[in-house]
């Protein structure tokens, strides 16, 4: 691990980042802002802040304590044997997949009572981070004088490279990625450890989990018990890890510095203006309605019958989260204050940039390459979606085919000329998901078939070509259950087998997804090709540049927008002031059964209704903390200074979703489950005593 | 009628109307922009462009002839025995009225073979205009010098005096309302024959009607059928009228000019930017995701069973419908150019106003006083919305328990005090409403029941005291059953009863509707007052200071936003060209049969399959003009200067729904069933003849 950028510029960042926060809020008080990667830690502001720096050993326990689930969640060890905490609703996946008509593990939860009762989860990863490696002049000059498609593909060929190096002959233990950071102004090798026996040991019932449903979801106070338990293996046994957080019994006190170390999806505060209209309009008009109707199907689709809510449960959960999420974007997108300010910030760094000789002809007019970009991005983007992004065809059935179909042509490429995803390092997740065994659902598939065709339909015209050559004579729903009635590929063997051939063999194939993933390849392989010449890759050099004006103007030590790469965000556990009502930091299990009526999504379960004599109601439940987190953040570590486990982040505040452009200090609020309250749940609601005691390392 | 305003200041309207183009697209040529008020028409502008004006004898007729379908359309006579022309989907709710399990008239079709099976569409009410009276001296003089509570009581007491006075003894057959014009700036009497005995005589198929489906809704080229033909009746007889539009059977010729007289229901076309955004904001956060997933459910209902997709289907159609228009208007409002000419615009007239001694004292700062109301409409509207509109509550039951609630107690009050929609004038309809016997179907009410209780308690908030009230410890989809399951209101007697009763009586209900409506009533009378005493009342008294404004710039002969009241709108009929593709303006039945698939809702009827060798194919099935028509048009005549009826007006291209904020002459165009297509359809498809030759006037 490189460590040696830790001690330079963090003054001049701060500054930034107050200079920042006074324009827009008028305030500075404890601007804990910052998704902070592991070898470049803003100490001398933590010292500041907090009267406290973590010192080298802290650093590499807490690196190599967390976790990163790669379907997108957040983790970490909490036992020498493998343990694994995270959300519930980031196994909610795995919890489906052991699930069937009879025994509903949403509805009443899963316990492994012995070890031999573990659970696979087919499709599950984990990754433990191990090292990162600057690569940036590496992959700067690989690419220098270059654009278009050869700016791309020399940047995927040298990517290929750096992570094929770096995973080396360790291929089923190994993941290696190159991390984009500063919108290219640093690029960076990580490489992780990689667990794929990924085994259930707890997951409570749903509705404790995710207690209060859609409607507190990012609300606060919240009263959810939102933890699930996995361990890895490794032949077959536990896995033994050196670095894991023991939970604190007794979770953090008011005020207390905390830590989160998670992998945050994705920011856009060094968007440009043209971007932030662009990303606003395509929400407004093209994402959160598109979201709301599926949810309205969705809703209405799990009322056909229990078993369809049962196979339906996990998307509407994705669905009404991304939705509510997202809205909450929009509504920060809208505020005009912000476009004002990130007016006026771009306007001043123009002006700087203009008034330096050297960085003008540099930088030149990025802004402007931006804007016409994101016109092109305009055009592109719904066709782009639909037919290269598999929007047209949401069916697990297509996604097969499409990897077989794209898989069998990229495997038979030198590795530095596929298609990233395919990539030699790429690929066991890719078999991964391929090969899960999770079951399928065929009245589900054509239910979701059907919807993408008909917006296919409604989002390209009924003239498109490729439309009209699709559906045919046929509707939708016709098309959907002749085509779902008709494939074998619900057959791991059958997709294995497809795997393993040729494009030749691949074409003789009677398969209607197989067929249709041939027919559309070539369109989409185009789309994404005119996406990439047009969209991105103009729009990544231009932000490079911005990024460098950026560095030149303000220093080079703001963090940088968040990318599923591990980082760490300090501040501290605190409540905050709304409308002049305060909300105190800390909920208990009192305020949990007070909330309860009885009636979904506020019914308690069982299990608490039985526990309720045995628990310390006045316990904290959940807590809310100043922490700069986003999605992604789910199931992350909250650790106070010995290192040792007092929260799990599962999610923000109302406040906190405008924090995808900006971090509001004043409202701004991680929400996290207390360790106090797991230890207890664990003991007291779920009778997991060994479980407890593994936990805080007894 | 009041004619005498018609020479006046025409011209420098028509420059103003120009100097808006000219800024906005740069093009002048064909602005046959307006939705001219019938006592009020631009007769140099139509000499001018059409190189014809019409005389007062074609203006009589055109203003006698047609008719406006209280429940939003517009319609016109073509018989001299009542016969009256609409679109299909003006009559959904008739046509779903008289089907049933067995018949199902959306699929089937309805067709009358002799009068005496015609049938009563029970909640129907047919309007004609009579005559236009100026009372804008006497509403301005009764509420000059107040403002807030005082201000909106004092309109309403003068308009109820107005209507009252206008209406007489004459309560069954007339309706007279103050239409406001100019956003204040002018106030008319408009009287209408009511027509209440309305009764189905045909409509076809919708798969014939609504050709194409959502997919093709706002679209041309076009093969829709989207008639029908109601029939009003007097002492239990044919109502026998002397204005009226003969069908010319061969349709109107390209570049002919054309006069739409219908009820266009708003345009939004002198809005400020501060009203303009708002609305932006709330389309995007709100309505469009709300009809998104309102969408999803209703579509998925369908699919429950058959009858549950009968029942649902108007509602599906109108939401689709709405859905895309709202969704266009989005667009428009999200494109920044429309934004930088209307702040120009508006910077320019606050220049003009502080220019001129007088003005500026008396419009003052009216420009901000409506961006204040603004930000209170964000805070008020969705609780507004929810409460006081029954965004909350969507269930028949409960719009019928809120007009018995109200009525009893508004009903005790003198005419000018009571709520608006009370006044004597207004009871006819409120009663043909509440005593429809249109069935109610209890499944489908528990859906959008339980739906909307959901929404309530997502949009106000768990901790919301009325939301917490009203749901207590149980889900909404238990509250929506026990209250459909306790209710006696499917009761056209019950619901006689209570309307007639008195609020004491009421109190004793156990109706669960009832009981809902009167805990509900004082928290929605309150958010009712507050929303128009911060909002309403700011705003229009402001407005009235800005069209003043507008008057003193640009002349007082602008057109007045579109308020659901009569206007001709001239133009000719014309295809357009976008992207350098010509688009004609005819289509023909050849097409129609070129584009069927087979399959929803691209499914050609039977009748048509049959009568195919029949027909002749090249006459003209569709066409497109340029006359500037809005949701409210739907069901509009299409005269030619010979006051015959060549078009139906049915919808506009897709380019037509940036019209709410502005009209593009370019590209904007209104699409019409050709007079042609609905002879030769009546004759050869449906084998009416006697009805064919009754429109043709035979």
């Amino acid at each position: 691990m490189s460590m040696n950028h830790f001690q330079k510029n963090v003054y001049r960042m701060h500054l930034y980042a107050l200079y920042f926060y006074l324009a827009l809020f008028g305030v500075a008080a404890d601007a804990e802002e910052g998704m902070w990667t592991m070898d470049h830690l803003p100490l001398q502001a933590m010292q500041r802040d907090l009267n406290w720096a973590p010192q080298a050993t802290w650093i590499d326990h807490a690196m190599h304590g967390a976790a990163r689930i790669a379907n997108g969640c957040s983790a970490s060890f909490v036992s020498k044997d493998g343990l694994v905490l995270t959300n519930h609703h980031c196994v909610a996946e795995c919890v489906e997949e052991i699930s069937n008509e009879k025994e509903n593990h949403m509805i009443d939860g899963f316990l492994a009572k012995e070890r031999t009762a573990e659970k696979k989860c087919s499709a599950m990863e984990v990754n433990r981070l191990e090292k990162i490696t600057d690569v940036t002049v590496t992959v700067q000059k690989a690419t220098q004088g270059l654009s278009g498609t050869a700016f791309k593909l020399a940047q995927n060929a040298i990517k290929a490279k750096l992570s094929e190096q770096c995973v080396g002959d360790q291929k089923a233990k190994a993941r290696c990625e190159v991390v984009t950071l500063y919108q290219g102004g640093q690029y960076q090798l990580y490489r992780y450890h990689r667990f794929q026996d990924v085994r259930l040991v707890f997951a409570p019932e749903q509705a404790a989990a995710f207690f209060g449903g859609d409607p507190d979801n990012f609300m606060f106070p919240r009263y959810d018990f939102d933890m699930s338990l996995i361990r890895v293996y490794e032949d077959d046994q536990p896995a033994r890890v050196k670095e894991y957080f023991p939970l604190n019994a007794k979770g953090p006190s008011e005020n207390e510095p905390v830590f989160t170390i998670g992998n945050p999806g994705a920011t856009q505060r060094q968007l440009t203006v043209a971007q932030l209209q662009s990303l606003r309009d395509n929400f407004a008009t093209n994402v959160i309605p598109g979201l709301a109707q599926y949810r309205g199907l969705l809703t209405e689709f799990g009322n056909r019958s229990p078993e369809s809510k049962r196979i339906s449960t996990a998307e509407l959960f994705y669905v009404e989260n991304s939705y509510k999420a997202l809205h909450g974007e929009l509504e920060a997108l809208l505020e005009p204050s912000v476009f004002n300010q990130k007016t006026a910030e771009e306007k001043e760094l123009k002006e700087f940039v203009n008034s330096k000789v050297g960085l003008k002809e540099e930088i030149g007019d990025a802004w402007q390459t931006i804007e016409q970009a994101e016109i092109q991005a305009n055009t592109l983007r719904i066709p782009f979606q639909e037919i290269e992004k598999n929007q047209a065809f949401r069916t697990v059935y297509y996604s097969f085919a499409k990897m077989i179909v794209r898989g069998v042509v990229e495997k038979s490429k030198n590795n530095a000329d596929r298609l990233p995803e395919f990539n030699e390092s790429e690929l066991p997740q890719i078999e991964a998901a391929l090969f899960s065994e999770a079951p399928i659902y065929p009245e589900f598939e054509i239910f979701k078939l059907n919807h993408s065709l008909i917006k296919m339909r409604e989002l390209l015209g009924v003239d498109h070509a490729l439309v009209k050559k699709i559906l045919g004579k046929q509707s939708p729903d016709d098309l959907a259950k002749q085509w779902v009635g008709g494939t074998q590929l619900a057959d791991i063997q059958e997709r294995k087998k497809w795997w393993n051939s040729d494009i030749q063999t691949l074409k003789k194939s009677t398969d209607p997804f197989i067929q249709l993933a041939l027919e559309v390849d070539p369109q989409a392989r185009e789309l994404r090709t005119r996406y990439e010449n047009d969209v991105e890759s103009p729009i990544n050099k231009a932000s490079e540049k911005i990024a460098k004006a950026r560095f030149a103007m303000y220093g080079a030590d703001a963090s940088p927008d968040a990318t599923f790469s591990m980082r760490l965000s300090y501040g501290r556990v605190k409540g905050w002031t709304h409308n002049n009502e305060e909300v105190p930091a800390f909920t208990d299990f009192k305020g949990a059964y007070e909330r309860a009526t009885g009636a979904d999504p506020f019914r308690l379960p069982d299990t608490w209704l039985k526990a309720k004599n045995q628990l310390d109601l006045k316990m904290p439940l959940n807590f809310s903390s100043t922490n700069d987190i986003i999605g992604g953040n789910s199931g992350s570590p909250v650790l106070n200074q010995k290192g040792e486990l007092v929260g799990l982040i599962f999610d923000g505040n109302i406040h906190s979703l405008g924090g995808a452009f900006w971090f509001d200090p004043k409202l701004n609020r991680a929400v996290s489950v207390d360790s106090a309250a797991i230890v207890q749940g664990m003991d007291k609601i779920y009778g997991a005593r060994k479980i407890a005691d593994e936990l805080v390392g007894r």
